[in-house]
């Protein structure tokens, strides 16, 4: 790519930033657009009042919102959302130090180097022609003294993430200490769920778990329910709930006219109270009656509470049964947070459905190579000509070239890419998880890994090698292979920093131009829909892997092209800001792992480096620099050891909390008050709401608002 | 190998085996020989009068030993041994039943299919001139038909050694728990060993360890004892001790001269009585002074003993700190078990050492090569030849050529081979383990891997690709190589299965030519000892990996040439009685691991298939039958899923006792009057002997025999 193409992209894109964001500074003032810019504050109700009339500021373009968003310290991030949210946060400030610390040694000390060498001999008279290959490491010359710099630079870079690495990882596990010692008593702190339980013949489910749970912890068992099947009832109380909220509309509409609907297309208009009402108490006799048929449809698991925190760290921690695949347990969910459409209580099915979703996701990453070629293509445009000779004439012209090389890839990869998350959260929930959390974090992973394959990789590699991939058999190539490919690409992923990371940051988070289309359409086409509204989560298995991937980027970059750090930096800058912006007023919390997410980060951290190592050996094998070669072998080897050290020194921290936690918070407990209504909750916490009686769980969830007496 | 130097090897050892037995039917007769061949009953005192008259009956060679070793039922056994002795005797019985299943359809139907095929276009006049490779699959023809017969063996080989896999895992596993709940209360049940105490400045550590677990388990915590640094003291009190011994016996002693010795070796007779009493004090007080001088030199770990088994686990199973590299906990060993040369109770330093044992481990390793390629040249006597020009005559001699290649090969192997456990042993307890089983069971599995690779791949390899070794780097080779290296070898296994199983275990095992001659040589020079006998202890980690190492190879032979399995059962059988006579007259139980040592055979067997699976992809690919290779490649994949589902079904089960076998024991307790006598031992068990008052720890050890009032 030419540096020319890359000015152009670069403008096209601050071009579409800057447009976004005055965009919204005006569109967010607009108490129409409250749903999409303050869904919080709209969920919460506590909204402005919509005033229709007519105010000239409003379209003035502000900067406030970004002034809004920097203010507020950790402590009040942390006491507005939750602490995941910190932690997502702490992602930028971590890039930001180690982009910043790379960018000075790369931009000051690396780029310079890079740019004096002569080995790609190219004509500097016209600096727009220049191709970005002269500020890579491609143009030192072979068996230059210069690139021992380089080697230097590599082990202290290194030596400075896994610094940076240390501290992030035991400030975060210090905070997580404080936020659990800071956390009133949860459910999911006292209830552990409980699969494989072996009902004998004769007795049920119920009458098990209580007689297993007396007998073994006969002084803290508190209390169990059982899960049942209820996909059906499931369905019948949601379709039941729709009808009560339009009920409630008509009834509170204040035009008697708007109540009448037609009967069917042509048939007459009958008094919506009497259709609704009818059918409300059709359904919810329906619900009533299947209710009472589900006592027996008994799943062999349960959710088992316990009237102290160790107690269920115990039935945690420990086997149960004689039989390990009897009686697994494993940490309840918070009460909101279950979620398990795919739930199976049998040890075999779940570990047979693991497997599957193994295979399926090694064939969704093998099948989107495809897609990927076509990308690359793209790049490659003497390749295209060859494809579609008729295309030659349009290819030629300057415009065309630059906006197909420099835009369109990142354009139809990141079309391809969001269709990506849903099935990684189908191949997670069908691994068996028991909730939304967990179930977003296993998605996060795989997408992680999808995206590092599938972006990284099969660029670099289609370049190269895609037809010789089974040179990947052998080991002893690959730091080759990479060091060839992945230089080579360094003018892309630049470009994609830019498209994917400014703009795509910027409109997609910042502006929400889906939801804010979406909300327009709705409006257009339906009105108001009453207090129906629930603020979004942020989908953290979508953004985590799209920031972690420009860590991959930044940190194999550093040596090879350092160009691309500062284009990170301004990245990090915005996303840091945006995000913040939209915690705070977009995002509601929907669970709190107690930032369980930050060890996906330190492990594609640490891959990052190693990555970055085996391109150095490749590179300076091939730039006939054996020695730095050799000597670069110790550094994966310690990054290893350095990360090995880690997993020893933090990860328990995140996986439960330790006996000294547990029983501290225990013996507070003790002698609080309120524990007794907190156990009552407990006891019914985790029973499926959809198995409650209709009035009570409408009145829990706040249906029966006082302005609908039925 | 020719069939005549097979023939050979097998006659000569043959002979020794009759030979050993019939010596070891006279020898064990002799009281004499009672500590060589019935040192139990010799160190319980059980032993019969030795008499020394003479009786003709005792030179008489019976077989009553067989009969006496064949009779008692396993529970016997178990009664009398340790459930550790009867998992080691399961081996072989496993072992039998995969031969004796193997074998069959080996030399019934593999057998025959081998020796019609012509691939090798052998003259089949002179039977004794036939090579042993006429009897494996290298004699097939490409391409054959019959080579599908071989691919419905090698699957129905597989499924069946699973299946007794699984059966063998199942039955070890209730027989644990069944010794668990038939066991009295043990200190081990109810102790931790604690390290990376943080010992504030200003406070002890023994203050600390009770604050802890004061503070945390309340409820169950019993006492404790922080761990001194006593190597100085354990110098002077087993000094001490023996000049103690050494009084008592003079002081037995009936004839008053003996009672005087020399004062040096010129010097005036004096009274040993007098001058050893002397010695006695002397030594006595000094061991006074440093005890009172140690009670500063703590070492930041402790054994932390509780009330109840479920509180250990507790402690054991949960993260106690919050920094999880403080308050390390791991169940402890027997009391009598505990070994530490290397203990070292900060974690990094641990973790350091462990590196270092690695490192080690893989030096010690391609160290090995060095006399097993001696070995392989022995066998390949052409080369031999090349090397040592002026030897060609002698080899020339048709006796030396058979005894080199049939016995000396696997002779010198032997001997080398003898030197690695202590290597390994002592290689484990520089990992820091904490009780001699544990060093024990670390040294068994480095010694296994060592074997196989050593013996199995080395020998493999050596005769194909020793130069080309880096070929392993390329993982699609692998197959290929094997599928070239281990048929060739077949011939040097036969024979060492011929030497190495037969001989050794018989003239070692049963024989104990080592410790006869030793016990000779001491009878000869000193005399009676007096009552200083103990009894010795199996040595799992060299006999578990030799035994294992006939498993991988009657394993992977049984495709590629089944003859090796006749001469695999005989080694069983004869195994099976040597050992069952050994545990019960020889070995006493040092300490009992609850059959932790079962999960080594099954990953070791496991391993096995894979590597025939492996070979037989090979030797499908090299017959031109590439169909049955493609075949081929589901039944690894089928086997290590089979492994992960005994992992998950049975090998938590050897970890650590569930729940609700430790509550039932726990409450079963409860009602036993004997429980306070029991805690007051458990309060000391775990104290240093060299720590207690001499008197006391005398008494405890059994020293002050009432013929010795002091």
């Amino acid at each position: 790519m030419l540096l020319s193409a890359l000015l152009t992209s670069v403008g096209i894109n601050l071009g579409l930033c800057l447009l976004y964001c005055t965009l919204y500074s005006i569109l967010s003032k607009q108490p129409s657009n409250a749903k999409v810019y303050a869904s919080r504050s709209v969920a919460a109700k506590e909204a402005p009042a919509e005033t229709n009339g007519f105010d000239f500021e409003r379209l003035l373009p502000t900067a406030g919102w970004v002034r809004r968003a920097w203010q507020p310290s950790e402590d009040q991030l942390l006491s507005v959302t939750s602490f995941d949210a910190v932690v997502f946060i702490r992602i930028f400030i971590f890039s930001l130090k180690v982009f910043g610390f790379g960018g000075i040694i790369g931009v000051f000390v690396l780029l310079p180097i890079n740019f004096q060498g002569t080995q790609l001999e190219e004509d500097y008279s016209d600096s727009s022609y220049m191709s970005l290959d002269s500020f890579s490491i491609s143009n030192v010359n072979d068996g230059s003294k210069w690139l021992w710099v380089h080697f230097c630079a590599a082990y202290i870079f290194s030596a400075a993430v896994c610094y940076l690495l240390y501290d992030e990882y035991s400030y975060i596990s210090s905070r997580r200490m404080a936020h659990f010692y800071s956390s009133k008593p949860q459910p999911n702190q006292f209830t552990v769920l409980v699969r494989g339980i072996p009902v004998l013949s004769g007795s049920s489910g119920s009458e098990t778990v209580d007689r297993f749970f007396t007998e073994y912890y006969s002084s803290t068992y508190l209390s169990h329910s059982v899960i049942r099947r209820t996909s059906k009832l499931q369905r019948l109380t949601s379709a039941a709930d729709k009808v009560y909220r339009t009920l409630a509309r008509l009834k509170s509409e204040k035009d008697p006219q708007k109540r009448f609907k037609r009967d069917g297309l042509f048939g007459s208009k009958v008094d919506g109270l009497d259709h609704y009402g009818k059918k409300l108490d059709d359904l919810e006799d329906t619900v009533r009656l299947e209710q009472s048929s589900l006592a027996g449809k008994e799943v062999s698991a349960a959710f088992v509470s316990f009237k102290s925190r160790l107690a269920a760290a115990i039935a945690v921690n420990i086997q149960q049964g004689t039989n390990p695949t009897e009686w697994v347990t494993e940490g309840a969910p918070e009460p909101q947070d279950v979620h398990w459409p795919f739930f199976s209580s049998s040890f075999i099915k779940r570990w047979v459905s693991k497997l599957v979703v193994v295979v399926a996701y090694a064939a969704v990453i093998i099948l989107f190579l495809i897609p990927v070629a076509i990308v690359q293509g793209l790049t490659n445009l003497e390749q295209l000509e060859t494809w579609f000779p008729f295309l030659t004439s349009i290819l030629n012209l300057t415009v065309v070239s630059e906006v197909i090389t420099g835009y369109l890839p990142s354009l139809i990869l990141q079309l391809f890419l969001s269709l990506v998350p849903p099935i990684m959260i189908l191949l997670s929930s069908m691994e068996g998880y028991i909730s939304f959390s967990q179930i977003q974090k296993g998605a996060c992973t795989k997408m992680l890994w999808f995206t590092i394959w599938n972006i990284f990789f099969a660029n670099v590699l289609s370049g190269t090698a895609l037809s010789e991939l089974d040179i990947l058999l052998e080991p002893k190539e690959i730091p080759g292979l990479l060091a060839d490919g992945v230089p080579a690409q360094a003018s892309f992923f630049i470009a994609y920093v830019v498209t994917s990371g400014w703009t795509s940051t910027v409109s997609s988070e910042l502006f929400r131009l889906k939801p804010l289309i979406f909300s327009m359409i709705k409006r257009l086409f339906s009105g108001n829909d009453g207090d129906e509204f629930e603020a979004p989560s942020i989908p953290y298995h979508k953004e985590i892997p799209k920031i972690l991937l420009f860590g991959v980027l930044g940190i194999t970059y550093f040596l090879l092209a350092p160009l691309i750090l500062p284009f990170l930096l301004v990245y990090c800058c915005m996303g840091y800001l945006i995000f913040r912006n939209q915690l705070l007023n977009v995002y509601a919390p929907k669970y709190e792992t107690g930032g369980k997410l930050w060890p996906i980060v330190h492990n594609s951290t640490i891959f990052s480096l190693v990555l970055m190592h085996i391109i150095a050996i490749g590179i300076f094998g091939i730039k006939t620099l054996p020695l730095a070669a050799s000597l670069m072998i110790p550094l994966p080897i310690l990054t290893l050891l350095f990360n090995e050290y880690c997993r020893k020194r933090f990860l328990p921290i995140f996986k439960s909390y330790p006996v000294e936690c547990l029983v501290k918070k225990d013996i507070e407990d003790q002698s609080d008050p309120s524990m007794d209504a907190f156990y009552d909750k407990l006891r019914t916490a985790y029973e499926d709401p959809v198995l409650l009686p209709i009035q009570r769980r409408r009145s829990r969830d706040g249906y029966n608002s006082p302005l609908l007496p039925r």
